[in-house]
C-alpha cells in the first residue's frame, strides 16, 4: 500500500476516462470520509451535487466552456458552498439565521474547498482519475440553474471522475522556497524571479506555445491570452451578480 | 503503513502540542509534496509564511482572538492566495497582468486552500497535530500587517500544527445523504432536518452548551452566540475593506 506523500509525488490530472463506471457504493464512501474534514463549528457548510445523466451533463457543459471531460467522465461532481441547510435548521429550531452575507459565503467555501482536496486525495488513492475544473466560477449562475441551487447555495469546484484512460506526464512545479515565506512575507526580487521561472520557461512545450501563439514571454501567454485583465474584470462582475443572486451579498 | 481513508476514520483536530519541536526539512518535505496539488494554469497562486518566532506569534494571536495554539504551537502556517509572484514574473517578462480584481482573488483563494488540504493530510499522515484556524478571514489587516503581506497577497488560512500532546475524541458529522444530492440539488424538508440533525442535537455535549447558556436550542448557540448576525456583517465589511486594500477589489 502506498502512502500519500508517495503517491503525490507521481499524481497528475487525469482527462480521460475509460468506459467503467464509479459505483456509487465507492463514491459514497469517499464523500462520507471526506467529511471527516475539519469544518466551521462543525456545520459542514457544502453540498455535493453528483451528475451522472448524460443529459444533465450536457447542459453542465457549456458554463465549463465545453472542456470534454464534462461529458466524457461517468461522474461529475459540483461542490458548493451551503448555507442554505445550517438556514433551514435554524428557521426548524426557532434561531435567526444571518448567513446572507460575504464572510458567511467564504466561510462556506472555505469547507466546501477543503472538503473537495480531501476527497481529492482520496479518490487518486483509490485509482481514480480527476479533473479540477476552475471554471466553476467563471459562469456561476450557468451551473446555479442546470443544478437548480437555491439561495446560499453557490458552486465553488466541479471534479470530473473516472478511471484513468491515460497516463499524464508529471507537470513542472516551482521550487518550494518561491513559494514559503520565514517570519515575514519578503518580495521577490528580479533575480529571484528569474531562478525561480527557469525550468517553467525552459520546458520544450511552453516554448513551443509562445512560438506559435507569436509571443515574446511565457508570462505573455498567460496575460494575452488564458487569464486576460479583460475577461477576469468581466468574469469578477458575473461573479458578484451571482452571488448578490444567490444572497450572499446584500442589494 | 496505514492509507489515507483509513487515517481519516480516526482523524481530529488537535489544540495541545509537546514540547518537541518540527523540524524545518520535514516541514519543507510535506510543503514541497504537498505543492502536486493542481492549481490555476499551474501557477500555484499562493505562498506560505511559516511563523516559529514567540514574538511574531504573539503578534499574530490578537487576530485569532488569543486563541492558545497560535502562541503554543511550535509552527504557524499562514497561507495565503498570491497574485503577486505571478504578477512580479509578468511585469520582469514584457506582460501586462491583470490581476488586481475579485475573480484573481477567488481563483488564487481556492489554490490555496486545496494546497492548504493537501499539506493538511499529509501531516497527518506523518502523525503530526493539526488545527485551522477560521479566524483568518474575520481580521485579516492584522495578519496582512503583522506578517509584511504586499498587493495582491491575502491570508485565507492558518494552521498551527505540532506533535499531538492529546487524542481529542472523535467530533460528529452529518450523515453523507444530508449533503450528496443526486443530478440536482433537492431542497430540506422539515423531517430531513429533523433526521440529519438528530444525532448532533442528542449529543451530551451540545446539550450541555444549551443548558448553560439558557438557550431553547442547539442552533441558537450558533445564531445567538457562535456566529451572530451581526458579527457576519460587521466582518463582511472588514473583508471587503482587506480585499480592497491588497489591491483584489478596485475602488
Amino acid at each position: 500500500m502506498m502512502n500519500l506523500l508517495d503517491l503525490l509525488k507521481g499524481r497528475a490530472t487525469v482527462r480521460r476516462y475509460s468506459e467503467r463506471d464509479v459505483d456509487a457504493s465507492l463514491l459514497n464512501r469517499l464523500l462520507e470520509a471526506a467529511a471527516r474534514t475539519q469544518t466551521m463549528g462543525n456545520l459542514q457548510l457544502y453540498s455535493v451535487v453528483v451528475t451522472r445523466d448524460a443529459e444533465r451533463k450536457r447542459a453542465l457543459a457549456p458554463a465549463h466552456f465545453n472542456q470534454p471531460m464534462v461529458t466524457d467522465a461517468p461522474v461529475v461532481l459540483t461542490i458548493c458552498a451551503d448555507f442554505n441547510r445550517t438556514t433551514r435548521w435554524c428557521e426548524e429550531r426557532k434561531a435567526k439565521p444571518g448567513y446572507g452575507n460575504f464572510l458567511s459565503f467564504l466561510n462556506a467555501s472555505t469547507d466546501a474547498l477543503l472538503f473537495t482536496q480531501t476527497f481529492s486525495c482520496l479518490a487518486e488513492e483509490e485509482g481514480l482519475g480527476l479533473c479540477f475544473l476552475g471554471t466553476t466560477i467563471y459562469q456561476p449562475l450557468a451551473i446555479i440553474n442546470a443544478l437548480h441551487l437555491p439561495r446560499l447555495v453557490m458552486p465553488v469546484a466541479t471534479l470530473t471522475v473516472g478511471w484513468p484512460a491515460e497516463e499524464p506526464a508529471l507537470s513542472d512545479r516551482l521550487p518550494v522556497s518561491s513559494f514559503v515565506h520565514e517570519e515575514t512575507y519578503s518580495d521577490y526580487s528580479r533575480d529571484e524571479i528569474d531562478r525561480f521561472y527557469a525550468e517553467k520557461e525552459s520546458l520544450p512545450e511552453n516554448k513551443h506555445f509562445v512560438e506559435i501563439n507569436q509571443k515574446e514571454t511565457l508570462a505573455q501567454i498567460f496575460t494575452d491570452i488564458r487569464y486576460t485583465k479583460k475577461d477576469n474584470e468581466a468574469m469578477s462582475k458575473g461573479l458578484f451578480e451571482a452571488l448578490r443572486h444567490q444572497g450572499f451579498i446584500e442589494e
